[in-house]
């Protein structure tokens, strides 16, 4: 088979329907193969937004795929792989290459950095696995390698295809047999000793959903755990929405010192936490603000370890223990007592109320359903957001560990074409939509209808209370004008409750719109839990 | 003194004037530090604009800086710190980084990729030097270290400022005594005899001016070689405008294929070469297709050797070589005949004639004197610009080896800055232009004027001669309509030739005011140059 092919058809085997890029000659060919195959190639204003997208698309469906031109390609990616690596998000990296028979010596084609390794070092910092298919045989094999543990890890992976190895013969590997498990049995009985005897003897147990469950694919294991146990439950922030917030053991999403205070004495007060995989990061903590999981009290569930206080059990994946968890446990009546969160009651626009954070999420809120999905950019769109009642399982997505502003619009793309039964509401602040916002355009070109919401407070409205300055300014942009610039979509501006209110009505039953809304905030108007990250932030910040 | 403050010292000392970036919490009070210093902070859009901008800064000035938080923001400057490295940009990128003492075991941090080494490991394969400033006594020596090596290789370097070492104290080192230069003078006299030999018992010499000349700064040098040496000179494409073309012995800019015929029969045909600070890549020859630099007749001087014929002398420099040459010359009268380049012809724009790349470029010609400076992204802006005639010296500037898109737009914000006397004209094509464009919003806030001419083809005309498919086309965009947008400048569009002269004219006329000229062109419509390079490229792209 031939390697251009063969990759094909690898890729719709790990289920990727689409291919975020832009090409260049490196990689022309092999961009005409995937165009006269199934796949559907979606060609993105620049290859940051190709890679944020494919991010997005790879969380929401399991497996995304990028695929550029040798360096000024590969490596304006660097950003978005590290992303998808630290938060687990399985995107393969294609890049194409010099042709092995150009290489003579040290000779200078164009996008060469240092030398033939460069880009491929890079990649190694931030991906699962590599690969340059130099060698024609081997080179089925290594794509399997490569995509293999990019789904076992859930991690980046990254493939390089030099020009002149598209059209060559590669020999079809067997088809991998899956390896044999190891008996991981008399671990597991161990294990699950302690923590049931540890369940038992709570009395005011909790549980943790983490990010790890959705990526994964553990979100009915976890139910079903959560329906058997009794337990009510928080979720971290990376992991907010990975079980509908409607569901009746939901308590909220905790974030130390960020949190609303029910859910902070709940969980700092619980004498049993059962978390599973959770990141447990500064900003999922503020700032490492409070005694989260104090581990004396704590079991924590990664892919492939089990945390049992300050003990490790190595080898003990995830959905082994949950499994064995529930084959013990049947319907625990709860022994804790939470409020349950109500769906929020309907937002009732005030005659001229100005817009603010507190009321944008309230507005917002009340659009939502099983058949949206939020995607908030790092910044007071997380924050804020974490106050937003998600419906549908994973419905609510942001890179909040990493962090990289310029997410939403590109991974709103890759939402919408992952997950074509929902829209996607786009929280965006102004600084983010300065970096990627034009990537509206590829929505366009896709005639995918995104609503867009410009949190716009005039600047990087998240430092301004820890340190402010020009630097914390920008050019203010007409955002509304956009749609017509790209000739897509609608566009509108709301400075009051009412306006945004109708706004985004117009929007959500104007079903095949691209709707961008520019919502006028005040400049200092920051969400009460970013209010509270702040206070923490800023002791790091000046010292 | 302070780790901070002596950082901002060094930076003056070094030259600049402006710092590019965009901050983040583990920058922010390196941030407040630069804003109370003399220095002056350039808030981009996006970190990438920063990274060329800062990029084109230092070509133009000696010396540029970019400044941005961890990973998010120093990960998305891995492609424009590629190409400074590999076309000799002095660009210090500065990064800040988690505090010492918040790197407790391995804390999640937010921004944070696999470990604490994975951003300077990036920036190890694409830069001179690094450091991290971990340790404070010797953080001084370190910054010293870094901006030296940048200074001499004229390539990248990088720092890593953790957030808490911003105000420690650190020692200042004493001032660098220059080293004692190795005697090379008996090395030299045996290479000088067999150039001098060579040079006159040539019947067809002819000289190469390439970018090293401009960025180890022997333009005058140089041009006293020519002067004395009396030989006709053409240059690279990466060196085009090193030497202002108006010069009576200038030839032509020779690109193998890609050159017309006197040039290149001239340099193909000579019996001697004497490059200079020349990149002998794939695309500067016309994909290798001719013997340029036949090394049996050339002898070519980099930047820190000489290689005569098939031999090499280590350790010679450009600088004394040519100056040893100088020496040894005086107003030899030229051997070689050639036309030397007329100032083109004036433009007369037809009557409802539409643009077409070549009428772009002569009206452009038209328009240029030596207080302009041309800025052109690679593709067709390059190699079309390549006819453009270049008054001032160093007053043309493209990333002709590397070739990224997406430089030209911050670039002439990085040009309007370093060389406030200049107009700066940028070439950009649409996919260019919607990569990073909107840097635009960049100039209005720094009240800049570039004229932004967005050759507008509807997609990437470079490929379409190679291989067509959609995935060549852009959504068209109202280019025109973006300077309401960002509130600053004014938008025109060109359909024809008149057109584009009057919108050319009374951009120029209006020298404060930003231009963004939309330029339509023929889908298909190529320079001939171009047309030329894609012959050769594409038996490299389909085999
Ligand atoms: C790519 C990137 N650059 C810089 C940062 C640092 N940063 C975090 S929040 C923020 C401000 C974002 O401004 P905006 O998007 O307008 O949101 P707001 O803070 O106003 O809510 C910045 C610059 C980042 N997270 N990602
Ligand atoms: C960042 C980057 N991505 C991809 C390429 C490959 N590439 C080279 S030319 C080109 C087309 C550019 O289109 P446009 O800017 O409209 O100019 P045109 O080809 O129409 O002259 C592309 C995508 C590149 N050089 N840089």
């Amino acid at each position: 088979m031939l390697i251009g092919n063969y990759l094909i058809k690898a890729i719709q085997e790990a289920g990727a329907r689409h291919v975020f890029g832009i090409q260049g000659d490196y990689v022309l060919h092999f961009y005409d193969q995937l165009h006269k195959s199934d796949l559907t190639l979606i060609n993105t204003c620049d290859e940051q937004g190709a890679g944020f997208a494919a991010d997005a698309y790879a969380r929401m469906s399991g497996f995304g795929v990028v695929c550029v031109t040798y360096g000024v390609g590969g490596l304006k990616l660097a950003n978005s792989t590290a992303q998808a690596f630290a938060e687990r998000s399985p995107v393969l990296v294609i890049s194409g290459a010099p042709g092995m028979s150009e290489r003579s010596g040290d000779a200078l084609l164009h996008h060469k950095v240092r030398s033939f390794e460069t880009q491929r070092n890079v990649f190694r910092e931030m991906t699962a696995a590599t690969a340059a298919l130099t060698d024609a045989q081997s080179a089925a094999a290594e794509i399997d390698r490569v995509i293999d543990a990019v789904m076992t890890t859930k991690r980046p992976g990254y493939l390089e295809l030099p020009r002149d190895m598209v059209s060559r013969e590669t020999d079809v590997p067997p088809k991998n047999t899956p390896k044999d498990k190891q008996d991981t049995s008399k671990v597991l009985n161990e294990a699950l000793k302690e923590v049931l005897s540890m369940l038992r003897a709570a009395k005011r147990p909790i549980a943790v959903a983490g990010i790890d469950i959705h990526r994964f694919g553990l979100q009915r294991l976890f139910l079903d755990f959560l329906e058997r146990s009794g337990l009510p439950f928080v979720t971290g922030i990376l992991g907010k929405g990975v079980i509908a917030e409607s569901h009746p053991q939901f308590v909220g999403v905790y974030a130390g010192a960020m949190s609303p205070d029910d859910v902070r004495n709940m969980v700092e007060n619980a004498d049993f936490i059962l978390a599973a995989g959770l990141l447990i990061t500064d900003l999922s903590t503020g700032m490492f603000t409070t005694g989260t999981l104090n581990p004396g009290k704590a079991v924590v569930a990664c892919p492939d370890s089990l945390c049992v206080r300050h003990h490790i059990y190595p080898g003990l994946g995830m959905a082994d223990v949950l499994k064995a968890l529930c084959a013990k446990l049947s319907a625990t009546p709860p022994k804790t007592k939470w409020t349950p969160k109500n769906a929020p009651a309907p937002f009732v626009p005030q005659t001229g109320c100005k817009v603010t954070m507190e009321s944008l999420i309230a507005c917002v809120n009340s659009l939502l359903d099983d058949h949206t999905s939020v995607i908030a950019e790092p910044g007071d769109p997380l924050f804020g957001g974490l106050d937003l009642f998600i419906q549908g399982a994973s419905d609510f997505m942001s890179p909040a560990y990493y962090a990289s502003l310029g997410f939403a619009v590109p991974g709103a793309v890759g939402v919408s074409l992952a997950a074509p039964d929902r829209r996607v509401i786009a929280l965006v602040g102004d600084g983010s939509f300065q970096m990627t916002g034009m990537e509206i355009s590829t929505a366009a070109r896709c005639g995918l209808a995104p609503i867009v919401l410009v949190l716009n407070n005039g600047g990087y409205g998240t430092f301004r209370s820890m340190i402010d300055g020009p630097f914390n300014d920008l050019c203010p942009w007409q955002y509304a004008d956009l749609p017509r610039v790209i000739g897509f979509g609608k566009g509108y501006t709301a400075t009051n409750e009412e306006e945004l209110w109708r706004a985004l009505h117009a929007a959500k039953n104007n079903g095949d719109e691209l709707a961008v809304i520019d919502v006028k905030l005040d400049k200092y108007d920051i969400s009460p839990r970013l209010r509270r990250l702040t206070e923490q932030l800023k002791k790091r910040v000046i010292r």
